[in-house]
């Protein structure tokens, strides 16, 4: 037996304080342009089985129950009380959260006291240079400020995350822009800009990559999944990971499906590059062992990193683990079964995926 | 068990209506750029491999026999009584008819006599556009005939499909092009064309995309292996199928293996998108369960279909379709079987991916 | 029991002249850019899990004894011993050895005497091109040295590699470059360089490639893995496949992952194609069998090639030919026993693959 008795989930984001209905539900499900077709329902996807597999005896109910008797248990326990519930039955002892989204959700200190455990914050670089903008009259302050900015949030951020790839593609070129660059890029930005405007000037994303890389905590990329757009492929990555060896800040490349062999093998490679394994896994349900077992084919296992990716939904955290726990379970205990691997080893390497990397590379407890 | 006793074939081609030896069988069971290398032979792959195991026991010989044998077999019946006999045995109800291949072909009604069961049409764009061309003398009456044929087969194809991306690449522009960009095209075109010359133009291309889907009938999409050459990746294809959401046109994507899950991923984004299962299965054999399992990560069980992309042997409409039927049902059954899904929801969604979807998108029945 | 008594290894290094240390001997166990991150090592990936699997055997050790206890063994048995009864254990009685790595590294012949095999030399062109032009004096004497060596080395080679498509990006312009282009080409590159100077000039690099294939021998072309960057998609080489179709000079393509279901794909649409189905392997451990079953989706059965990829240290070939033995055994194993393919194909592709296509492609004995 291979057990994972305690989780580090190294992205995720908080949970919804509102009550939910069957549709608003289903719409957390997975991530859309636009409702689903016609005849179709999102429930009929690997994570809405996942869900009903997992979290109906969590409160109470047989697994796979239809969706309208969990909600409506749901409802009946509260959206506190059944958020209890799901996040202490995750088997996840340190949560960190990236508090971008927007949206009614739980920030750290509220999801670490719902669900009993541990939570760390983890800031995201974009929403950190808008939020500077919108306070900052000129290039001059703005870039002041956002130096103080990625410095202040160095100081209590276990991690920063960026989306820069998934904004404008992840060929960004590897080197940090000239000074003179980023002040051309940052006045014609700022003086088109209306308040809570998005960043996605590439020169710009490229100077907040820089500055969060000189500034020393993780750096967490957005690449694969992430987004309702299929996402870049961590492969053009590379140059921006050769340009930033070296310098000691690691980068961990997220989510990676269905690219997540191309991210596992930069893990291989480069010796500050770290692999996510875990959006993909909530994502593809009853594959999630396939899908384990893909990473764990280039990247070293010191490489690797649970996360449950999820946001909006206690239910997604539980899945996220639930899946994690017992993927990690059957593909280390079929190698083995099959003599691949010792006892010890995988018990080890279990260990080390689960929590141990990731208090490493975080610097936990 | 997962059964799935009756199948829609949405994506197939007539058989032949001659008799074949030895080589002229071998060369239809691949699509490649010249003859076998020496000491190869095409019987050695996955489909050979395939239709030896599935096909001799309908003509009442072994499974596994020799090819020499089966082939002595096939003529002593016929091509006509062994095409009866292999269609009957494939359990596909609905075939839908890519008509615009070349070659001594059965059309729906014929397929659908030999066949005892249903058939209906899917017209090809670009041989439409091809044949208007023939019969058109000017650039306007081109563009008016044309506009006449798409309005035309709209009313009694079941579908369209186009093959736009593998003859251009697919990261065609999205938008459709202005008219008098179309008239330009039209005109460079019909002034160097002799008839059947094909149409490559992107211009022109893109007209047609965008004739159909003004048109209404679900428009299916080459991606992925459909030619010899290595299939388009159906993610250059994002830009078209964003401008034409909420337009009320579905989209199909074809084949997409080695791209399947890409395909997937984007018929999980976008509502109107549906990824073909089918002839990725025909073609991986021995390996289908896998590759189909690979489509079920992360498409929605609702946009999944079914389709042997058999073209010319009716060796390849049964291979399709029992190596599909014993995929689903050894997939569904090994996620019954671990508790991942329960059984009613295993047998109704082999039920929607066998056929439901089908029936629901092409309006069938 | 699918057997594999013999096996040919297509492309492979020489093996380390001198003693080594747990540092040195965990160095040679991937390709990585950089000393392993703090708190990680090399011995904790599937390479060095399949090295502590299959290894300490041989050396009269338990298997997955720790790593400094076989290193110990090892230097007690010295390097010679110890190869000797590494390679003698592998079961591979063909190598095709790539002598271009720099290192103190043994040759053909040395490595067939330590492994009482046979082994060929394969040339790499680039360092063929390199050596010419270390000693030719002017434009005119390297293009004549360079088509004398290529000539010569046609003679007593077994088959050409390239790492061109690693060094410049596969998507090499298809043709070959005009006389003048290359003169000028050469004469800036043997302007610029010192002794020792890399070949990485796209003219040239195509020159070499056309020279080679104007030779005659198989011509294996390095994409997927091979080095420490994430390697090229053989997609990117259809341009130059279709260009050299029909000269009569095979192509191999070596590694492949994680792209090798698309190298595999060329290898059943273009009859010059081979796909390798070896160093990936090597890499993925436990993962093999998965891995090997991907290629065999697509590529005929008379199309794929064993290769250990090994270099540096015996424990690799072992490695390579021990997972593929198993990975083959189990596959074609489990096809039979599902009843997709009969024992007696089973058996006769297992040969195929593992030495029979090798020794038709490459004319051994």
């Amino acid at each position: 037996m291979i057990e994972t008795p305690s989780l580090v989930d190294q992205y995720c984001h908080g949970v919804l304080r509102t009550e939910l209905g069957l549709g608003t539900f289903e719409a957390q499900l997975a991530r859309t342009e636009g409702s689903p077709a016609p005849g179709t329902t999102l429930f009929d996807t690997q994570t809405g089985f996942a869900v009903r597999r997992w979290c109906p005896p969590l409160l109470g109910l047989e697994p796979h129950c239809p969706p309208a008797r969990y909600l409506a248990r749901r409802r009946e326990l509260g959206v506190l009380e059944s958020g209890r519930r799901l996040l202490r039955g995750s088997g996840i002892t340190t949560y960190l959260v990236d508090t971008a989204l927007p949206g009614d959700l739980t920030g750290p200190a509220e999801l670490a006291s719902v669900a009993a455990a541990d939570a760390r914050e983890v800031v995201r670089l974009e929403l950190l240079a808008e939020q500077v903008a919108d306070t900052s009259g000129t290039v001059g302050s703005y870039l002041v400020n956002l130096a103080e900015a990625v410095h202040g949030a160095a100081a209590h951020a276990v991690a920063f995350t960026s989306v820069a790839g998934v904004r404008h593609g992840l060929a960004l070129a590897p080197e940090p822009p000239e000074p003179g660059e980023v002040r051309g890029a940052a006045a014609r930005w700022l003086a088109g800009r209306r308040a809570g405007g998005e960043l996605s000037d590439p020169v710009l994303l490229r100077h907040l990559l820089w500055s969060a890389v000189a500034a020393g905590p993780p750096l967490q990329l957005h690449a694969g999944l992430g987004e309702t757009g299929p996402g870049p492929d961590p492969v053009a990555l590379t140059g921006f990971v050769r340009a930033t060896a070296g310098l000691g800040t690691d980068l961990v490349l997220l989510h990676g499906y269905p690219h997540h062999r191309h991210a596992a093998h930069l893990a291989g490679v480069f010796p500050h590059v770290y692999a996510d394994s875990g959006a993909a896994l909530m994502r593809t349900g009853a594959r999630a062992a396939t899908v384990l077992a893909e990473i764990l084919e280039l990247a070293p296992f010191g490489k690797i990193l649970f996360s449950s990716g999820a946001q909006g939904l206690p239910e997604l955290h539980v899945v996220g683990a639930h899946l994690f726990r017992e993927a990690l379970g059957r593909v280390l205990g079929t190698w083995v079964a099959e003599g691949a691997w010792s006892p010890a080893d995988a018990r080890r390497v279990a260990g080390m995926i689960a929590a141990g990397n990731a208090g490493r590379v975080y610097g936990l407890g």
